[in-house]
């Protein structure tokens, strides 16, 4: 199957393989003075020195964050602004305002996705669908998250300095951009292969000082229907990539994939684990749409380009609750869409 | 080039001509008391006899809105669940939840959107983008607003008892689902055969009590690419139908549209006008991603399904705000999704 050029899976399966090349062009990672301070910090492009960005609010200082990178990524690529064709974009806020905000002077057409800290897999997943069904030469992917106004959109103004259980994880400020495009240009930074699409997964959890736990049944579900689906076992990949589960989300990934016959431990790395150390105090890790999309953009895409890994799958993860859903008391679903790259050498 | 077959348009347009053909298989609408007694009243699927629908509280009884929608959709399509592909849905909530928790039982890979109240046109052009492209057989398509979440969730609840200036409108409580299929069945109800992607429009407007001002440009902007792309005019369309401008957008609509040097006012309707009438003391029309999506599934498909009308342009309209921008003293950016409908006979 794996083998079988051009073949789009049947019915009945999550995944597509890609039937033409898709590039990743160019991409742009702009990220906080936390995440700058991070094991990641030098391989950024730009790291604020005000994690307001010069701004009156958190909201506009997301919306900065978004602004900065698409132009950064656009320029990388080679490319102006008229280049792209369409925008793929969203964020965690209510109503997605940080993209409203940050991406209207573009002036480029906008397709606004929600899927919550999922949002840059659903992002490249959009893109790379519209760039292999030949319906655009060069799109653009942009996500972001910023700690300040998550935190106010989900749980306490920081006003509040309410504590923070060891479960709990630290909204990445960071935003990501990628332009993806059909033609090679011989400086990608790597090729989109497959894509898992993932369902809304729901085992009742109710914590939101604990989504690592709420996505890690999301992850293994897109990860397991990945392999089934490619006819894969994980050794076929240099690195399984997770978000943002965090280290408690990430034991239970690892059960759960174990329950499925599956042993992921060797090849797994989570975003959210690495993008900061343990001597910055976020507990249990980053989070946050930023968190995958800055660490995919200054990292992983490295690896790839270097020729270090030549194959991973990168799933970011997301929980799918608001304030509202969980003040009424309902449960966290989470949700996790599947990317797979791979070296373009 | 309307008749350059299976061309899609350049680099620089806005718009997609779809290569090839893409069909609206089926669909359903579910809506509210009030809507039930609006002039569309006896076309609908289902009309609640209790606006809750049976839950406890408003957000949950919109997830329920959207769960009976889609489950009417797949029948009326002659489908089961699992022959549903994907899944492109997203609703006005903060976070989307009316999707993730109105959704998830399907088990079916979802991509979340969010366009505001153009999220039915969003959904309709992800979906036939990833059908043209030849990666899937058979998407839904799933979308709703309620009164009484929107109340709550971007003005004020509604035990305030807030007066409404005559700007203002009302937001339907309804939930419209469309199966979009790459094959024929013999009993479609409509083709895709046009996209035009919109782009954030902003004029600075900030009084979110007249939404359809602010969305006009957005529409304006959209209607026009739409024409232009396509090398066509007004009358070549038997309705240019737009979401939710109500009386006073559609004026301004008007006055933008002639500006460009375009009379639209004859093959105009606008959907948060005809929802309902005028003895139902909506103010200046129905709004809401309910609004598009109900009179498309009710109305508007049925006018092309029995070849009443041949090609209509059909342009949900979204206002791309939240209670915290607007609190901030931010402006209300518009945007609006064309897709071009014609007659399968």
């Amino acid at each position: 199957m794996d083998d079988n050029n051009g073949a789009i899976f049947e019915q009945g399966s999550q995944s597509i393989k890609i039937p033409v090349p898709v590039y990743i062009r160019a991409s742009a990672s702009v990220v906080g003075t936390k995440e700058g301070q991070g094991p990641f910090g030098s391989l950024y492009d730009m790291v604020g020195v005000d994690d307001k960005f010069g701004c009156d609010t958190w909201e506009q200082a997301e919306s900065t964050l978004q602004k900065e990178a698409l132009q950064l990524a656009i320029g990388k690529a080679g490319l102006q602004k008229q280049d792209i064709r369409f925008l793929f974009a969203g964020d965690l806020l209510g109503q997605s305002i940080a993209s409203s905000f940050g991406l209207g002077s573009f002036q480029i057409p906008l397709l606004g996705l929600y899927g919550a800290c999922s949002t840059c897999g659903l992002s490249l997943t959009a893109a790379a669908v519209m760039i292999a069904g030949g319906m655009a030469q060069h799109a653009a992917c942009v996500t972001s998250s910023h700690f300040a106004s998550a935190e106010k959109e989900f749980r306490f103004p920081l006003g509040y300095g309410n504590q923070r259980p060891l479960s709990a994880t630290w909204t990445v400020t960071g935003s990501g951009a990628f332009i993806v495009s059909s033609e090679r240009s011989g400086s990608d930074r790597a090729m989109i292969t497959g894509l898992t699409v993932g369902k809304i997964m729901d085992y009742g959890l109710k914590d939101s000082m604990n989504m690592g736990a709420c996505m890690a049944p999301a992850a293994a579900d897109t990860i397991y229907r990945h392999l089934c689906d490619f006819g894969r076992t994980p050794s076929d990949y240099d690195r399984i990539i997770t978000g943002d589960l965090g280290s408690v989300g990430q034991k239970v990934l690892f059960d759960m994939m174990r329950e499925r016959g599956m042993e992921i431990d060797k090849v797994h790395m989570d975003c959210g684990i690495e993008i900061y150390d343990q001597s910055q105090d976020a507990h249990a890790g980053g989070s946050g749409c930023g968190c995958s999309a800055v660490t995919l953009s200054a990292y992983i895409l490295k690896q790839l380009e270097e020729g270090k890994w030549k194959r991973v799958l990168f799933v970011p993860t997301g929980a799918l609750l608001s304030k509202t859903s969980f003040n009424e008391g309902q449960s966290i679903p989470g949700i996790a869409h599947g990317v797979e790259l791979a070296c373009c050498k």
